[in-house]
């Protein structure tokens, strides 16, 4: 096991529900120095867990073991943390509880301040899901975070984002083999619908259109790519955790909580942070006007979309180089300043 | 009945199958002249049928009955020609034969020749796989049709489009009420699902972030929107015609013939028509650069997008005014040249 399991006890969640002994399972990477200034928090993404954000960890990259203290938090739902796979009866598979970014956030808080007595973070940042976690830090923590670097995600799901997800839910749930949630065996056929139906959203028209799927990453035709790649992506994983997590990811909202109640430019406006908001030029669901609004209404934000036409995966997991290379040097800037 | 059924007999196919006794439902608008110079042919979208086509119909628009004759052809698979839900055994259902856009207009113009005579064809126009014929009768038939105004579509399927479109099979066939098109009655949560995925690509980010489902449609909810207007939209019909017409749809290629042997850039410079080719300048899934391109290698073309956030509904089915306007004034000029 490469990892580490917080154990955060009985929590209650925003609606109203209790994980009992929660677990919030993460990664760190580097050493915590003695004036516990070199922290970085870095939320894991939709499905992800914490090696699939090691792509931008590394020696001589912003996430720099050497010098940074970097904890990297699984979401609530992804198989490490408590998740419907893995929480006995009687909260387990489809009962598993409805859970926040904001429940996400305030359980990482508690990691970083109880386990290490952390009081300054010196960045959050993240891709996609992890970057709806990083607003969130800067929304709930602003005293506490010295910058903010989300890329390629919202502070609020949209409402065409929200439609997408609806979209890619019904093609799972659409499988009777679902059966609510219920399922014996792996319902195979929702989980390639499912991602057939990603497929589309992940990567832009230009991206295909200059068939990077074949050129690019090597895949031997587009069926190759939607199988291998796509199909291959959701298939290992559980159904249940998938649905929890696109819970989430639709009601992420830095707003929906009793500090801010529902007033999203006010929730913005309390991001203090010096923040970069990196969305992808081309991204389908996170489009770069969403973030331009996000900025508009944060007091300390700059706007910097990645040119890529990789769609959503400028932004991660480490697919296209270029786009690595760009939110690195980014990383690099923002720490610097 | 409202419309007239040709007989077109066995009619073979680019696959080499057969339909015997194959049917064309057409309406016509207007009255053929006695020069048969006022002829104008407007092919049906992807599962809409005649009727869905008369909002660009009427007194004052440039398809006006006043002056023009009119002929809207049924595609095959759309339950009214020849459709897997309307022929009889053994080519009923799931075995009903795989269809191109190159069999629909090559049948077409038998209608328009055999039964009407006609020689020369004013313009030819359509929305969305309308336009994929559109751009057909332009490349195969450039010296007996005068002008071409496909809106919202392509002459060739692209690759981002052709997986947008194994999401939303992937949705309807999923369900395990659908097995293999042997269904006895309608898979309903397969129909539910595939209007779910189809929801997210139909209409621009723009358009949902804006509220236009609410604010110009007049739906109550978001959700409302999805259950009353997609859901509704797909229910009635029937799923088998639903893929014959969606292969036709992936397979869509104006060179993929014994003319043009694949070579899709000849097949562009072969349309002589004077062409107003107007994409939807927010369309999800024939985005402007694809347009951009065919235009390019057309002779005679003017590429037009459409100004609005109505995504691909930015040409039809009459869902948004100021788009109608906009596409009938274009009509009407590209008539007048």
């Amino acid at each position: 096991m490469d990892y580490q399991i917080f154990e955060a006890g009985d929590v209650v969640l925003q609606s109203g529900a209790t994980i009992r002994s929660a677990k919030l399972a993460y990664k760190t990477f580097g050493t915590l120095n003695a004036a516990k200034d070199n922290v970085i928090v870095y939320p894991t993404w939709y499905s992800g867990q914490h090696y699939d954000n090691e792509w931008l960890v590394g020696s001589g990259r912003a996430l720099d073991p050497a010098t940074q203290f970097i904890i990297v938090p699984n979401m609530l739902g992804n198989g490490l943390s408590s998740s419907p796979s893995n929480t006995p009866e009687p909260y387990n598979g489809p009962r598993f509880p409805r859970v926040t970014a904001y429940d996400n956030v305030h359980l990482q808080h508690r990691l970083v301040t109880e386990k290490f007595g952390i009081e300054r973070v010196r960045m959050v940042t993240g891709w996609s899901m992890g970057a709806l976690q990083t607003f969130h830090w800067g929304a709930l923590y602003p005293d506490m975070v010295e910058r903010i670097a989300p890329f390629c995600g919202s502070a609020k799901c949209s409402r065409h984002n929200f439609v997408f997800l609806e979209g890619v839910k019904a093609a799972l749930t659409a499988d009777t083999a679902f059966a609510q949630g219920w399922y014996k065996s792996k319902p195979e056929t929702g989980l390639r619908a499912m991602a057939r139906v990603y497929a589309g959203w992940g990567f832009s028209q230009a991206f295909y259109r200059e068939q990077l799927d074949i050129k690019a990453l090597g895949y031997s035709s587009l069926e190759d790519f939607l199988v291998a790649f796509w199909e291959g992506f959701f298939l290992p994983k559980d159904a249940n955790n998938l649905l929890a997590m696109l819970w989430t990811w639709q009601n992420g909202d830095i707003s929906a909580n009793e500090i801010y109640n529902g007033d999203f430019p006010k929730a913005l406006a309390a991001i203090k942070p010096k923040a970069f908001v990196m969305p992808g030029q081309t991204d389908l669901y996170f489009p770069p006007e969403d973030s331009a609004f996000e900025v508009k209404h944060m007091p300390n934000a700059v706007l910097i979309p990645v040119p890529s036409i990789w769609g959503h995966f400028a932004g991660g997991p480490g697919t296209n180089p270029k786009d690595v290379d760009f939110i690195d040097a980014k990383l690099k800037e923002l720490l610097g300043s």
